[in-house]
């Protein structure tokens, strides 16, 4: 019944880019006057978060299961909570999407893009988001940042030749779809960062 | 730098229809002359067994989020098992495929089933099994010899609609490529089965 139609934005980049602090400025700043939803990819649903532990700490895993696992953590998600938030006006704010398995498990493990992204659309029912932010950082600056957290986790550990691959990929998709992507600069302190994704995303939230 | 080339013979049905008892007199009796390898699916790998967890005792999971767990589970056993077994000339037999996938989740669960059979196909690197060994009981039947087991498991616990499209699905799959199926009748006693299955086989193992 509500008139308000959902709005989806994704939030893309490598670790230590800096997007959950983003989102989590962008969902204080919208909250004001509407319902956010902020959620993060593999995970929010309790089979994700059992695929999310299958993902980062298993042992070695192929790179065609490894994606088909984050696409059924995906397939959850959507199927329960980002598409019947949606249909009820929600905002949602999503860390990570499909793009991260293009560019992790496509560009970075060499899989075929254009497969992922034909599986991609069957599981998101074809609702992708609508604004993607990209936040850029340099792999150097990823793995400075990381370097302060804990032990890397499973993908954490692949190296910097995997990571530039990945970069490369998120920019490629940016490319690729121009009107959906938005890019911006991770590099500067947080508050700049934060002010140019508000300027990105004027007139869509 | 085998001469001979793998052969893969996939067995499909409903439980209880007695294909894993059909599975080993076939792996006893071609055992004498040839390296033969029995692979379940979805299983025998570690990943494989963690998502048969919990696709078998987890909580509800979502139809399509179901269909890709199988799916990894599945890209896990080609890559690391069957693809290799199958180039060092070896007999594979497989209990259920990519097409118990179009029967319980596509004609089952609704899924669309060509959808299905297109992923399956990137998942399985084209290699389909060389034949499909459908052993056909009535639901009733099957129920009947499942009741003498122990609790029931998620999926068998959907009920007899379920099972009937799920039946249904496997005919229309055997009618969809007969030159891949063989449709053998599990009601009678398992030596009349297993004879039925050695001539359905005849010149292919």
């Amino acid at each position: 019944m509500s008139a308000k139609p959902g709005v989806l934005i994704a939030f893309e980049g490598l670790d230590g880019c800096g997007k959950s602090t983003q989102i989590t400025r962008l969902a204080d700043r919208l909250g004001h006057d509407r319902d956010v939803l902020v959620l993060r990819e593999p995970g929010s649903t309790p089979l994700g978060e059992q695929v999310r532990g299958l993902l980062l700490d298993g042992d070695a895993i192929g790179a065609r299961s490894e994606m088909l696992l984050y696409m059924a953590a995906r397939a959850e998600l959507y199927e329960r909570t980002i598409l019947p938030a949606l249909e009820a006006g929600q905002t949602v704010l999503l860390d990570r999407s499909h793009y991260s398995t293009a560019a992790y498990q496509g560009y970075g493990l060499g899989l075929d893009v254009d497969g992922i992204l034909r599986i991609a659309d069957e599981v998101i029912c074809g609702r992708a988001p609508d604004r993607v932010v990209l936040v850029a950082v340099a792999v150097a600056t990823s793995a400075e940042r990381l370097a302060h957290g804990g032990a890397p986790d499973r993908i954490e550990r692949r190296g910097t030749a995997y990571f530039e691959r990945v970069a490369a990929g998120f920019a490629a998709l940016a490319e690729r779809e121009p009107e959906r992507f938005v890019t911006v600069d991770g590099t500067p302190p947080p508050d700049d960062v934060e002010q140019s994704i508000r300027e990105a995303l004027d007139g869509v939230v």
